[in-house]
This record gives structure tokens, sequence and C-alpha cells, in this order.
């Protein structure tokens, strides 16, 4: 399929999922009367659910990446080419600004915000660390073992990742950027940003890594 | 098969989705002791899951469209002839009213109600913009290209959508208009359907259009 | 495979189920600290997640019934030997005393109780009525078309009919016996359970028909 | 594929297991306000959807067992060589601790800890034995009919099994262990691993006989 229409698969995937992540925290927090269990686990399961129907919808299409280390973790390994790298990223970016714009018109919020909850210090970083170190290890190994099932792992992990990791698993580049843009539930304030994004290089890294090392050829050849 | 039988299956998977709808709202708010965020929780695991064990059992007899704009999407695309748009609409309308009726019963409430609840104001009806937008979406891509996936992730959308729209998620003219004639949890004033109908029209037609671009061929013809 | 490991099948796997429904609702009950959307939360999730994993474990020996009026209407249709069925209903029934038991025993309960709690009236018996028809439906129809996707529809349909049916959906004589035996959150009063079953043998019998209806060759032979 | 690099991935899968299962006690319990169920929800919800995850992309390398129960049964019927069976025992065990320290590291905890947790007893001893049981029956039987349901049908079983029995269910020796060293909502004094252990075993070796029972050829020869 044509670049352009891959492009615009990752930008409406990505936007919804924008719309989903941001906005089943404000409607969570909204009716939870003040029980962050409650609001976390509505928009853990909104997350999950919407992550599962969005990738089995956009995937035959672009991949359904809706994530830049996805995109360079599958160019890393040679699974996605490029010089599609670039309108991939600029779409799940574009994409992921304007999903959290249509959940702030939808919950009659202002647009235009800037996050002011603080996400900061070395442990939530190192849980985006290990919240993206999982996230890709699903996906790598997904995609070469069990490609149909990749949309329920990837669901089902980052439901789980929600509560297992101290930062609520980001484990996304532009999407840690565009929650900087929301003043709700599920938003960073901007100074915090970096260190999740440090955390999510390390733990791509981290994964690419592990995947080798997990399909290297036996020494004997007969893998 | 014949049209009769079509219209059947639709009427009935229709009426128990309302059931569904309905009565577990009622459950979940009688249960939930005033916290709103378990009511909703309740109700929307419960249509999530009766979505998918109704499409799974109706849909190898008339689809399981349950909905009109997904009937009259289909036609559109050429998937669905428009002689049977008339009995699949009568078919939804007539099901989706005696499963609200069904729910009062069981829960010996007055079987014949009108909703007293406000669901007013454009953020509204733009959220049953992007909800139907966002489900059509689901169904005619998965409907090319994953159609025996399509019972789950409609069921997972709609479950995310019910967190995710400030609307909650109608995203159904018949859904809405039975869901005007309850005065419980899932209810809607009947001066507020056609606010939610114009959005569900506008997310269709938005929808019917996506599709289209991402199912064009490409100019080189290697699609 | 001969009838006496069927048999076995179906007693194990009646125990674990039973053994789910009352000892969710005891762990549920006892740790929602009195709010009932919580415990039945806790309950309703558990029942449908055991269900998928009972029903395709025993599945492929006993057919995973684990329910007389499932093995009644499957004889009805002429898809179970009518000279099985007696033992199939002995073990069912012998299983789901069982694992009531069993629940007790992990729960330091009294092994031997009867149940207090009132399930009374016409809405109860007609919400059984329903309960019993959509999951005759979804067994009858998806044995029918997919009897792949039957355990997983079986399970979300149940999760989704503990909230929209008064009753909770037993939708099953053995499960109602049995649960007559234990004064706990799933308990039934002994005196209610001829109205439950009355109310499931209607709805079997309704599903049996509208099953038949749905079935029915189209008159010009061309089904 | 050589040995060396399913123990790694049977290290890694068991290390994430009991990331996710310390981890979401923690998030889970901080977030909840006391409300023992809600925290229980949420463990339950991220443990089941993390195997599923864990489970489908570890699965094709080492068969993901992160359970020395699992491949002592397997091995026990002859589908697991004997002689990797230390392999992997000492890689759960030394995954499942690393996990825990992984989850204390993200949640700001002290990295060692020993867990002061009470969960003493009778019958918390039966009830990992009926756990394990479950667990075995579902691996054992699944495994044989059909494999690729696995993944979905443990995270089902575990999730539900979180609820059923009174121990929570950990239905796993070397979880067991690693759990003893975290003092939080999941850990398990180190008093108490030895019944645990107990009923792990016993449960195992019931599990093994009855699949044995339900796999027995006919007398007839007609299996």
């Amino acid at each position: 399929m044509n670049l352009g229409r891959r492009a615009l698969a990752e930008a409406v995937a990505t936007a919804l999922l924008l719309a989903i992540v941001v906005g089943s925290g404000i409607m969570g927090e909204r009716l939870a009367a003040g029980n962050v269990a409650l609001a976390l686990l509505a928009n853990s399961l909104a997350t999950g659910c919407g992550l599962a129907a969005l990738i089995v919808t956009f995937g035959p299409i672009s991949g359904a990446h809706m994530n830049p280390v996805v995109t360079l973790a599958l160019a890393a390994r040679g699974d996605h080419a490029w010089r599609d790298v670039p309108a991939y990223l600029a779409a799940q970016v574009v994409g992921a600004v304007a999903g959290v714009w249509a959940a702030h018109a939808m919950f009659a919020m202002p647009i235009i915000e800037h996050a002011t909850k603080a996400r900061a210090g070395l442990p939530q970083a190192f849980s985006e660390c290990i919240a993206t170190f999982g996230l890709l290890i699903v996906v790598l190994r997904g995609a070469r073992h069990r490609p149909d099932t990749v949309p329920w792992t990837v669901a089902c992990y980052i439901t789980a990742a929600y509560w297992f990791t101290a930062s609520t698993s980001f484990a996304n580049p532009a999407v840690t950027l565009a929650r900087a843009m929301t003043d709700s539930f599920a938003g960073i304030a901007p100074a915090n940003v970096p260190g999740f994004w440090a955390g999510q290089v390390a733990g791509a890294l981290l994964a690419i890594g592990v995947d080798r090392a997990l399909a290297a050829p036996d020494r004997t050849g007969s893998a």
C-alpha cells in the first residue's frame, strides 16, 4: 500500500488511541468519587479494549504501530523500511495531539492545555524502561511467531502494565508528548517528559537486545 | 437465507442487546451505593461481553448489525442489499423496544416509561459523532480484512467507548430511541434524542469517507 | 469416548464451576466492605473467566455442558444421545454439590449448609427464563456455526447475564440445586428453587423453538 | 532450540510475571483507599492479562511454563525432557526473584524485603491444592487438545482462581518462594511457604492422576 494511506491510518489510529487514553481518564476520575483505583481500572480497561480494536482495524493497512519506538524497533530489525519511518513518526505525533484535543472537546474542556501532574523521579523512569521493554518484547516476538495474536497480547500487556509499573506505563514517546498537553487524569507535566523518554529508549534498546538473543541461531545450526 | 429469518435474528439480537444495556444499568446503579463509576463499569463490561456473544451467535444468520447506521453504511458500500434495509431497520427498532420492556419486567419496574435523564449539549453530540465514527471504522475495516474478529473488536470498542466519550457512546439510532423509553441509568430524555441522532449521522458519514480513503487503490495499481 | 470418562469430565468440570461460583462470591463479599456491586463484579468476572477455561478444557472430552438444560436441549435437537443423558445429569448434580463443599472447605466454613437468601417472585422467575433463553440460543446457534468460539461466547454471555437479569442468571437447574446448599453470597433459599427451575424450563423451551425457526430451511430450498 | 535460550526465555518471562503480580498488588493497594476487593480486582486482572501476553510471547521458545509444577507435570507425562528440568527450575527461581526486585525498584521500595503477611492454616493449604489441581488440568488437557488456546485459558483460570480460592491461588512453588521476599500486598510470610508448597504438590499429583484417567484408552480400543 502507498505511504500516504498508511500514514493516514497511523494518524487516525493514534488519534483514537489518545482520545481513549485521555477521555477514559477524564470520565473515570469524574465518576470515581475520589477513588483513584476505580478511575485507573476504567482507564486501563478502556485502553486495553481500545488498543485491541484499533490494532485489528488498522493493522492490515499500516501495522497500527501508533508508537515511535515500535516503528523504530521494527525498522532496526529490518521489518520496516527506514525511508517510511519519518512519515510514520509524523503521523503518530500529529494524530496523538489531535486525539487529545478531541477528548477535550468531548468533555467540554479547553482544547489547549498543558499538564501539571508531576511524574518525576528515577523510579518513574525505571518504570518506563520496564514498561517499554515488556511492550517491545511482546510486539517483536509476537510479530515473529504469532502475528494474528499481537492485537490481543498488546492489549493485555498494556492493561497489566497500567497497574504493575509505578508510571502507569506510557511506553510510547508520542503518547508521552501528547499527554503533556492535557491537564487531566492522564496528564504528565512537560518537565517530566524527558525522563519518561529516556526510560523508554533504554527499555527499547534492552528489548532489541533480548529479542536478538532469543532469536539467535543455535551453534549447531539446528534452529 | 430468506429475509424473514434474518429479520427475526435482528429482532431477537437487538432485543437481547437492549435488555443487556438497560438491565445491567439498572442492576449496576442499584448495587453501586451511589458510586457512578462502579455502575458504569458493570454496565460497560456487561454490554461489551453481551455484544461479543450476540454478534457471534446471530452473525451467521443476519450479520447481527443491531444498528441502523451499520446496516446503512454496509448498504452504502455495496455489502448489503438496499431492498433488505427497511426490514432490518424495522426489526432493529421493534427488537430494541421489546428489549427495554423485558428489562423492566425482569426488574419489576413499570413496563412503559419515558426517560428524564438529560444528555444535552454540543459536546454530547460531538461525542456521539466520534463514537459512531470509531464504531463504523472498526466494523467497515474489520468486515473487509478480518471478519471473524469483528464480534470481538466491536465488543472491545464499545466497552472502551462507554468510557472515552462524554455521552457513554450510544452510537446507534435504534438504541437511542429505545433508551428514551426507560427512566433508568441508561435512559435519555426524548428531547435529547435528535441531537444524538445528528451526531451519529455525522460520524457515520465521516467513517464512510475515511473507509473509502483507506481502501482507495494505489495510483500505480499495485494495491 | 466411553461414557464413564465423559461423565467423569462432567463431574470434575461442574465441581470446579461451583467452586468458582460459590468461592468467588464468598471472597467478593468478604473483601467488598459492604459494596454489593464490587462483590458481584468479582463474582461475575471469576465465573466468566472460569467458564471459558473449563469449557475449553473439558469440551473435547464430554462437551463440557455442566448444565442439565444444555444436555437436554442438545439431545432434543439430536446432537446428543438420549441414552447418555441420565449419566450426564447425575454427574452434573454430584459434581455441583461437591464443588459447593470444596468452596466451603477452602473458606473454612461448615461443609453442609442450606441457604437463607430469598430470591422469590415472578420477576425473578422471568429473569431465569430470559437468562436461560439467551444461554441456550448462544449454545445452540454457536454449536452449529462456530463451535470453537462457544467457550468464549458462553463465558461472555454469563458475565453479562449476572448483571442484566434481576436473578443474576443461574440459568442451570443443577447449579440452582447446589446453590441451595450454601448460606453465602451465591445462595438461594430452597423454597425459591422451584420458581427458578420453572423459569429455566420455560426459557429452554423458548430457545429450542427460536433455534428451530432460525434454522428452518427456506421454502425455496435455497438455504 | 538450545537449552540456554529456552532458560533465558523462562527467566525473563518469570521475572515479568513476578513484576506483574507484585507490582500490581502494590499499585492496587496504594490506590484502593482501603478497599481490598478493589485491590484484588486490579491484581487479578493485571495478572490474568499479563499471563496471556507472556505465554503467547515466550511459549514458542520455551513453552513459557514459569512454574516448576508445570515443568515437572509435563516431564512426568513425557512431554518435556527430564534432563532440561533443572535448568528450567533454576531459571524460574532466579527470574522470579529478579521480578520481585524489579517491582520494588519501580515503586521506590527497599529492594530486599521479607514478607510479614500471614497465610496460615489448613484451608489455605487446601486452597492451594484445589488451585494447582485446576491449573494443571487446564494446562495438561489444553496442551493435548487445543495448544493455541492455552495462553488464554491459563489467564482466565488464574484470574478466576484469585477469587475462588481462599489463598488467592499462588499455584506455583517458584512464585510462592519469591513472594516471601516482598512485604507488600502479594507477600507471604516465609513460615507459611511450606504449607503452600505441600498443597501445591498434592494438587499437582491429583491433576496428574485425573489427567491420566481422562486420557485412558477405552477398553474397546475405540478411543
